[in-house]
């Protein structure tokens, strides 16, 4: 049994980039869609708005018959009569009228302005316009939401709230999206018990296992746990041939490179390959990354920090492209270190931070705890990141803080 | 029928923000309840980690003992035996020994340091130390993560998947929490037709409904759709009426002051009370808050910009109450604008953005589109806020960005 060395986080990462995946694909209603990431490209097959709308409740006119209207000095218009909303109009905007228009309704022909109701007074059958309108003012024209032709979202992105808005205008009821991957879940260690067991000494709560699976199910994938491992081959083969069925393996505990490593062995025993084991981060160090039956499988750093922080920095990457996703942007933020953060030259290092905003701009905390201190990751907000090439920051120094979601 | 006059935002805020919520409470299975909010504290029942353990693989030893150890001027230290994960630690470790330890493992009486098996080198029944330690490093101590009867989580926050880590570590299986709040979302207006149909000239199809809908899901609430409403009292009081069950109920379209606007007039028909109608916002200005049985109710806009910001800033904040949550942080950050946002003095404008990191810092670019285009929330990943009381930034002014999410 050889190990790997220890490489560095941008080769860690390009090593997973790189790992080829092929998601299947499933329409999916509207109503299931949030969340999925499209697997074609939305082109638009008709224009939105389908015929130029008032945005406001008003008056349709020709602009230039508003010209030079003031509060004490209106334009008197002809009021020719109503559009209602839903009805298709019918009439014609001559010089010299107007038209009863709602939010919403069909602008006539003849028509380039609406003037809001608010800045006009009804005189019998005319209707005193006190204030100028622009050219298109209060009119939102065919197609200028959504050209027909037009691709309005792209393969490879999640949709948002914002995406159905979209879908639904143009009609669509149900989308091209990826399958979620199915993702097998084992705990390994002698030491790690069931939550709802107490520990006898030396014992300790398998607590990877939730903060694993939810954090995957919040980017939209399938967890599966098949169980706790025991420090022994046989155990842990065992339990890595019930995963035979997933997309992707994900072992916590047993990566470090001691005495009772049976991890990599095992990996290697059922014919798969190691491609690396230990990067240099911190925390997060004895991560090991392979393929077994042409998935990919990880082996994650029982401590409940450095697990988290390796799902969050390499893992999840993986599981949002076996999701089809290939935008993603990562929410951030940019403030002013509180304190200093100490570090070493040749680790990549994440420290948990909080942020505060305050009339100054944000201010920037780090939570030092060690890498088993669960509790300093629900303190914190984010982290930020000690590049490999530099020995930590100054207090005063600005750095960008990635937001934990 | 009697309109209110627009008040400001911050009105509309308190006025929202003081109606008064009673959500129930109910146990929830670990397994279910991420993104859940606590009805109570989680007070710990015992020390984590309940023993002393060890970070690292290594050695135990007494610190002192190491003092001076160097590469060239090694430290020799007499192997006692192991310490194995999930044993407890029956020996006591003596002056001039040292024991083995996995990452994990309990430490033994008289040890107050652990040194890192890559700064050892074994020899027979010895071990030599390269690298000195201090006292307490690679060592988690009993209660170091979360101290016995401390308060860990408080009555109010949405639970993380760290949370959920706190949470097993604690052995704690189900936890008190609110139940989700269910609301009733109601469409209206004479032009929205189902998704699924072909418009004719003047409609529209129903955008709001899925867009309100799913933001709200993405919240933690249940939304039931009690269908399209025709602009006539008959039809939107009966359509009110199936609301009656639910804790909320939101109405879009029809709240603008139209000659049209059944809106207000059914919720007084109903028996229920109007506290506002307008709010000094842009996008957003004609939305309707009241009170119909008990329950909040909201008229909002039917353009689906204006719709969008209104549940983002002023419907979401009190379905976060109806869940429960007191301790909402939003995302956001501090970027400088690449052009000026011209805006109205006396409104508050919500300004659609897009953000870009460069190594400068964050970019901010503002996205001009009228209320109607539903396809500019897509390109945005937040918007910026111009206050009542200032019209609008200059390229190269700073601004806070808050994200969607």
């Amino acid at each position: 049994m050889e190990f790997l060395k220890a490489i560095a986080a941008k080769e860690a990462q390009d090593i997973i980039h790189t790992y080829p995946v092929s998601p299947h694909t499933e329409v999916v209603d509207i109503n299931e869609v949030l969340g999925r990431v499209l697997a074609d490209n939305v082109v638009a097959e008709e224009d939105i708005p389908p015929f130029s709308r008032s945005l406001v409740d008003g008056f349709a006119v020709k602009a230039k018959d508003t010209q030079g209207a003031k509060e004490t000095n209106p334009v008197l218009l002809y009021l020719k009569g109503e559009i209602r909303i839903g009805q298709e109009a019918g009439m014609m905007l001559e010089n010299g009228s107007c038209i009863y228009l709602s939010t919403g309704a069909m602008i006539p022909q003849g028509c380039d302005g609406v003037v809001m109701q608010e800045y006009t007074r009804k005189m019998g059958d005319a209707v005193e316009i006190t204030r100028a309108v622009y050219r298109g003012e209060n009119i939102c024209y065919t197609g200028e939401d959504i050209r027909k032709e037009s691709t309005i979202l792209h393969k490879g992105r999640r949709l948002s709230p914002f995406d159905l808005g979209a879908l639904s205008a143009l009609g669509i009821t149900g989308a091209w999206v990826y399958k979620k991957p199915s993702i097998a879940l084992l705990s390994s260690g002698d030491e790690i018990i069931e939550v709802s067991q107490k520990p006898a000494p030396g014992q300790i709560r398998d607590i990877n296992r939730y903060t694993i699976a939810s954090s995957l199910q919040n980017s939209g994938a399938v967890v599966t746990f098949t169980g706790i491992a025991k420090d022994d081959m046989e155990d842990i083969t065992d339990h890595l041939r019930a995963s035979v069925k997933h997309d992707m393996i994900l072992v916590s505990g047993g990566s470090s490179k001691g005495e009772r490593d049976y991890i990599t062995a095992a990996i290697e025993k059922l014919g798969g390959e190691i491609r690396f084991h230990g990067i240099n981060i911190k925390p997060g160090k004895p991560t090991i990354f392979g393929s077994l039956w042409g998935k990919p499988i990880f082996g994650l750093p029982g401590h409940p920090v450095s697990c988290m922080m390796v799902v969050i920095r390499f893992v999840l990457p993986l599981v949002r492209r076996l999701e089809g996703e290939t935008e993603t942007e990562q929410q951030r933020t940019v403030g002013v270190l509180t304190t200093n953060i100490p570090s070493s030259y040749g680790i990549e290092e994440y420290v948990r931070v909080r942020t505060d905003y305050r009339e100054s701009g944000c201010s920037i905390t780090p939570i030092f705890a060690k890498s088993s201190v669960i509790s300093s990751l629900s303190q914190a907000s984010g982290y930020v990141i000690v590049p490999e090439g530099k020995e930590g920051f100054e207090q005063g120094d600005e750095a960008v803080v990635y937001y934990f979601d």
